[in-house]
């Protein structure tokens, strides 16, 4: 997605440790009417997997979750992070390790809210090493549901994460990928 | 709103220790396209406050935050919560204390995303004991910008925090008031 190519050079900035700041419209203030021109990108990519609902994780993802569900007129569902290893039977569940603060921690959706027959859209701002959404793809199908894919907002392409998950046949879109920021400078993938 | 308190009666439970369950529709799963009428419903009483900033805090706000500043066509940010007691320079911040979980935490924003020109509307998905709102506003009086009022989806009335805040002359509106949920009945503010 051009606009958000642009957007990130204008407004994005890299930080030591290969960190893609860009919480000026994305993931700590939002620009909303940009984020539901993302969500209609989404949808315009996805409405021909005929999606049921779309799944997402707290905090970061909800906003980019809500853009496409709006756009695909679904309910949204979003993940919780707990530091608790309590198993709750009430919930699906997954381990997630995060890179980013080096610690895992567990994702968990509430079995009220996902149905064998959901076929669900899993959307993040970010997708790096694609742990989270690896544990968003576990508790679909825990719930007997269909992954009909990711969208993503923006994707550290270098990091390998969506390269691999694509290898296993999952659809992965991106709206932007980023194939490197060395020395501060972006490129993204053609 | 009536539709909201329509929607209270026929999907919200009620559980013991005062919790109103609505996690099917506003703060686990979300009906997006219902929860857009929320935020059209929060525009048309605040518009006239000309707002220029949307402001809520994770997790469960981000939602009718979106909602609210899609129909208001204007930014969001959300306050993030922290267990640390760090006092980081870049931050606005305020102390909570959560009556639910019994502790305290800590609400920051960014200095970069609030500013003393901002008129910024408050937004949360419940309406309890006010401390949120009380850290919210606290935090947009630190950035020198302007509290216009708070645009809340559920108020536990009984609870007292909303008309503690109003007494204040802060000015707060709730889409739904729980009067009472004695013995699992609702009832709502008229």
């Amino acid at each position: 997605m051009k606009a958000l190519e642009e957007r990130i050079r204008k407004d994005g900035r890299v930080l030591p440790g290969n960190i893609l700041k860009v919480s000026d419209f994305l993931n700590h203030q939002i620009d909303v009417p940009f984020m539901l021109e993302m969500g209609r990108e989404i949808a315009g990519l996805f409405a021909g997997e005929k999606p049921t609902k779309v799944l997402t994780i707290e905090a970061s993802g909800i906003a980019v979750g809500f853009a496409a569900a709006a756009a695909l007129e679904l309910p949204l569902v979003f993940a919780k992070k707990s530091k608790t290893s309590n198993v709750d039977e009430a919930v699906y569940s997954a381990e997630v390790h995060s890179y980013t603060h080096n610690k895992d921690y567990k994702i968990m959706v509430s079995r009220e809210v996902l149905d064998p027959n959901d076929r669900v859209l899993i959307v993040d701002d970010f997708l790096a090493n694609g742990c989270a959404l690896r544990g968003l793809i576990e508790i679909v199908k825990q719930a007997g549901a269909e992954p009909v894919g990711c969208a993503i907002a923006i994707e550290k392409g270098f990091q390998g994460g969506g390269d691999a998950l694509r290898r296993e046949g999952i659809r992965v879109e991106s709206l932007a990928i980023v194939e490197s920021m060395e020395g501060g400078r972006l490129e993204f993938r053609r």
